[in-house]
């Protein structure tokens, strides 16, 4: 407990946008964000008051880092599952868990999770478990018809981590590199959606409208909330699905259950994140309740926020970098413009340095008109990305 | 500049709640708000990376701190204004500058200000510069009738610096403490009105819908938007008189006019401030840009951003601390439970320790229904300051 407010201290490890957006929440419900960053320059780092410089994947360092805390949770999910492990050990409360984080670090151990528990998803198999991964790879392939998808096992992110592949000679250079796999079918997909929710340690489930989520190159681009045209039997039951998952896995705080609309209406899931995730970022101005402000909620076992849409179309755009300087030149005049031309779309910018294709920043701009809100967001992103370019 | 970003550097001088939500704003903006605070326990300086521990009294400490700023800004009205014009002279940008500023650091100031430019004020006197106080103070009452109000030229808030007074017997007191004075009448009022707008040095104005701002004991308990029942003209009067001041004053930043609307649907100035105020809390939530948002495009000389209502009622109502401890008891149980019972009331803590009477949050609460939305915000605030007492 912080003795000068009389609330629990939350500890967050990891100190990208997530923390970033977590601390801004974090502020109005009284509290002040602890944060473990890599360096002092990191996005949130740079914001919050209470921050440690420190190495996720050093026992002594998170261990030492979560004892000063009441309860931790994550900016990302690359802390080892042993250390998680051990700082639950000490007695600090920790959210999500050590077992439920396994399933988003592994996505053998994802799979075979949601398989064990009846959800679909694309067909898959285990080349890491495989006494010949050529072999059963091979096998896969004539099952389900190549070109196939390769996936590590742990640590993709954003595209990285995926291979498509042709045939087996393509995927050879991928077998042989030593990286724990998974092949997956690829699917006829309509498009891709996310199903966010946050469950407390109490177990209150709470869900966010179905929103589609616009990929180009294997990155989100453009998330729409609510997902345009989709059933409400579909919404329904893909935020049955996530809530379903977050229960039978024991989540706590927020899960975005990444999913494909297959071209026959049905839904398979891709991936699952445990804590605020890019397809939910459309919340901060869009429903009562943003995702970072219920995953604090969430972690602190306080009772859930509405999750209410504020506006008829909400629009999240991501501000992807183009080949910049790390500082752009010109980036104030560029932000200048931006409200210029749309003084009712919101900015978001994380104190990131810019490279190619990094997401340095997010803009939301909400509405009534699909195309119009759309287009907006578009726009305005694209400039503040990219300027004049 | 910010090397790091890019982006210019704003300091704020004061580290009270205005600092703390000007910072929550500033991190969207990719910008880190750099806090001049009396001490490290203020409400800002718990939760903003960059805090300056110094004395906003002092030249040294305010020009120093200045000198490592892009532009100064304010979290209230108290730093000398001959500090003002020193960091302007070393070259610093200060928004509102010390001309402006003037006018809401002193009464007699701003009330000649605006009876010289024909906008309606109450009737008044400045006794500070009467040869003697106690014959020009019978002499106006005379004028416009007992009771009085006397209210101290400088420094005062909250209604700390405010006397009614019924004769002369009972304004000798007042008199006699050597405060610098104006007295005026007392204005039959129908209720409290406040036109929050902004102005940025480029010259660019916006303005809220106007608010009802609900008093009691000289404290606002609640503030309503729009106000109930207020007509179009009264509103657009209200509205167009609050950047008639702005431009004529040259304020730069936020400005919040409080008006008394008289029985006779008369609008009189009561007070300003030049800076985000209580008034306009009810932005967070309830428009598309905050006012703090705006404050900062303000004083960053960016394009101002829509003022769009994001729901047909909105309500602020301040969490006025009762008989607590400094750190109440069970203040996080208090969180609790009210989130239990408003899922949907915003929350909003200051990080402050709790004194009788004091400001230490506030909630907001949206609908369609004005009484229903008052007492979800009155009942929410109320458990937050007082829980179960």
């Amino acid at each position: 407990m912080d003795a000068r407010t009389g609330l629990p201290t939350v500890g967050m490890i990891g100190a990208g946008q997530l923390a970033r957006m977590t601390h801004q929440a974090a502020i109005a419900l009284g509290q002040s964000l602890r944060i473990l960053a890599d360096s002092p320059d990191d996005g949130a780092a740079l914001v919050a008051q209470d921050v440690v410089v420190g190495d996720y994947r050093s026992a002594p360092d998170v261990r030492d880092f979560a004892r000063s805390c009441d309860v931790v949770t994550f900016d990302h999910e690359h802390v080892p599952n042993d250390i998680i492990r051990a700082i639950a050990a000490d007695g600090i409360a920790v959210h999500p868990g050590a077992d439920a984080l396994h399933f988003a670090q592994d996505k053998a151990a994802m799979r075979a999770r949601l398989t064990e528990l009846g959800l679909a998803c694309p067909r898959w198999t285990d080349l890491s478990s495989a006494p010949d991964a050529e072999a059963a790879l091979s096998e896969f392939g004539a099952e389900v018809g190549w070109p196939l998808v390769l996936k590590a096992a742990t640590g993709g992110y954003d595209g990285k981590g995926v291979w498509m592949v042709e045939d087996l000679a393509a995927a050879r250079p991928v077998l042989e590199s030593g990286v724990r796999l998974i092949a997956e079918e690829r699917v006829r997909l309509a498009r891709e959606l996310a199903a966010v929710v946050a469950r407390s340690p109490f177990g209150q489930g709470a869900a966010w409208p179905v929103v589609e989520t616009v990929q180009a190159d294997g990155i989100c681009v453009q998330v729409i909330a609510p997902a345009p045209g989709l059933s409400d039997e579909l919404a329904d039951e893909a935020q049955q699905m996530a809530l379903r998952i977050a229960a039978e896995l024991g989540v706590t705080g927020v899960l975005a259950v990444e999913l494909f609309e297959t071209d026959e209406g049905e839904l398979l899931v891709n991936e699952l994140a445990m804590r605020p995730h890019n397809s939910g970022h459309w919340t901060i101005e869009g429903a009562r309740t943003s995702q970072f402000e219920q995953h604090l909620r969430a972690v602190l076992d306080y009772p859930l926020g509405a999750t209410t849409p504020t506006a008829p179309v909400v629009v999240m755009a991501n501000l992807l970098a183009g080949p910049d300087d790390v500082v752009p030149k010109g980036i104030d005049e560029r932000v200048h413009h931006c409200m210029a031309r749309w003084p009712d779309v919101k900015i978001h910018l994380y104190g990131k340095g810019f490279r190619p294709g990094r997401k340095v920043g997010h803009v939301t701009a909400l509405g009534a008109d699909l195309t119009e809100v759309r287009n907006r967001a578009a726009a305005a992103a694209d400039y503040l990305a990219n300027g004049d370019r």
